[in-house]
């Protein structure tokens, strides 16, 4: 009975996914669900990205977060168009919070939507909320053992980027175990260590990131 | 409507929850409902709590995780009663996991039982087990805009440990600002800095956690 219920919500979200992703190809945007626990650095990690990659593309953001705007201040403050999704109580966002919310921006001014999810390493990859791939952040101070304790999100992505690697010294955690284990979920996976403190890494990340735009938009 | 559904669920939990809370009181026993994100270092505090308290008191332990044994398997090896729960898919605990799991536990041979909810800074909040206190770890390292980003977790607990304070010389996360935060969201809570990797820290929270277990004991 239970699993009845559950699984009417997924099919009934997976409809306006299905609507969304329709929507977005029409503009010829690709559309990332970026993902992580909380304190990740998601948003610094967008700050980061946006700086890179701004002149280039045409950057939009959508903010998933149970309540108030800081983060989404943050985007604004960079002159990117931004939406900010309050869920209440919700652990995640779904396809009818995105479908809602990029009424609030001007698709066709856009190459790439970066949806930005409610911190949560569970629920957010059950959801499909009509994006082109998922892309994932694991801080390296939550611990090596989250890809075996937490597997769908890291199978659900396309890519994994290991946060907070200036903190290598200072912490157990070991990236090489990270690593191994993420691959042994999903063999296809992209991993890219960063700092979104000191920017290491970040022109690697950007570079696959307008490269996957490119090929999207040849594709289309 | 989903407000509706989303309320039967919880008066039913709230039910099952006031039968667990009946059955813990009727063994003198008291219940502790551990809650944080991912990675921010609940099975460790344990093993240094039970490694502080072990001697004066008989705990035992209930681990929640979405899959693995690998958190259960570490406070097994100090000697202590400890049954896993995994939830599968499911982001919280529930009242019904616990009084399935509390089967697996002789409650009349422990003083305290801490449960370990899923790693969660939203949903666990959300769904009483019967606990008589909910206590959240966060750790520094997640940043001190948590308090007012996932403000319910933090109306709800009684005490507030913020782990990591190994690492305050490394990352720009303020402490001051975790700590007005939460006493803005919750005058009542009890606040302990603490390094589950140095110790510091343990020594006061371990006291202050025997204390409400002797005064637990004076009132029932």
């Amino acid at each position: 009975m239970k699993i009845n219920v559950v699984s009417k919500i997924l099919e009934a979200n997976d409809r306006l996914a299905a609507d969304n992703r329709k929507l977005f190809d029409s503009h010829g945007l690709l559309v990332i669900n970026l993902m992580s626990a909380p304190g990740a650095g998601k948003t610094t990690l967008l700050v980061k990205t946006i700086k890179e990659l701004g002149g280039q593309l045409r950057i939009g953001v959508i903010e998933g977060d149970i309540q108030g705007t800081y983060d989404a201040e943050q985007i604004g403050a960079l002159g990117v168009p931004v939406v900010q999704i309050n869920t209440g109580g919700a652990c995640h966002l779904d396809a009818n919070m995105i479908s809602e919310s990029v009424k609030g921006l001007t698709l066709e001014d856009l190459d790439i939507l970066i949806i930005e999810n409610v911190g949560n390493l569970v629920c957010p990859a059950e959801f499909n909320v009509g994006e082109h791939m998922k892309i994932m952040l694991l801080s390296l101070t939550e611990g090596h053992d989250k890809p075996l304790k937490y597997p769908l999100m890291f199978q659900e992505s396309s890519a994994l980027l290991v946060n907070k690697m200036d903190l290598r010294p200072y912490v157990d955690a070991d990236p090489e175990k990270i690593k191994k284990d993420a691959i042994s979920l999903n063999p296809q996976i992209n991993i890219f260590e960063v700092s979104c403190k000191t920017g290491d890494g970040i022109s690697q990340w950007a570079g696959w990131l307008r490269e996957i735009h490119d090929t999207h938009k040849k594709n289309l």
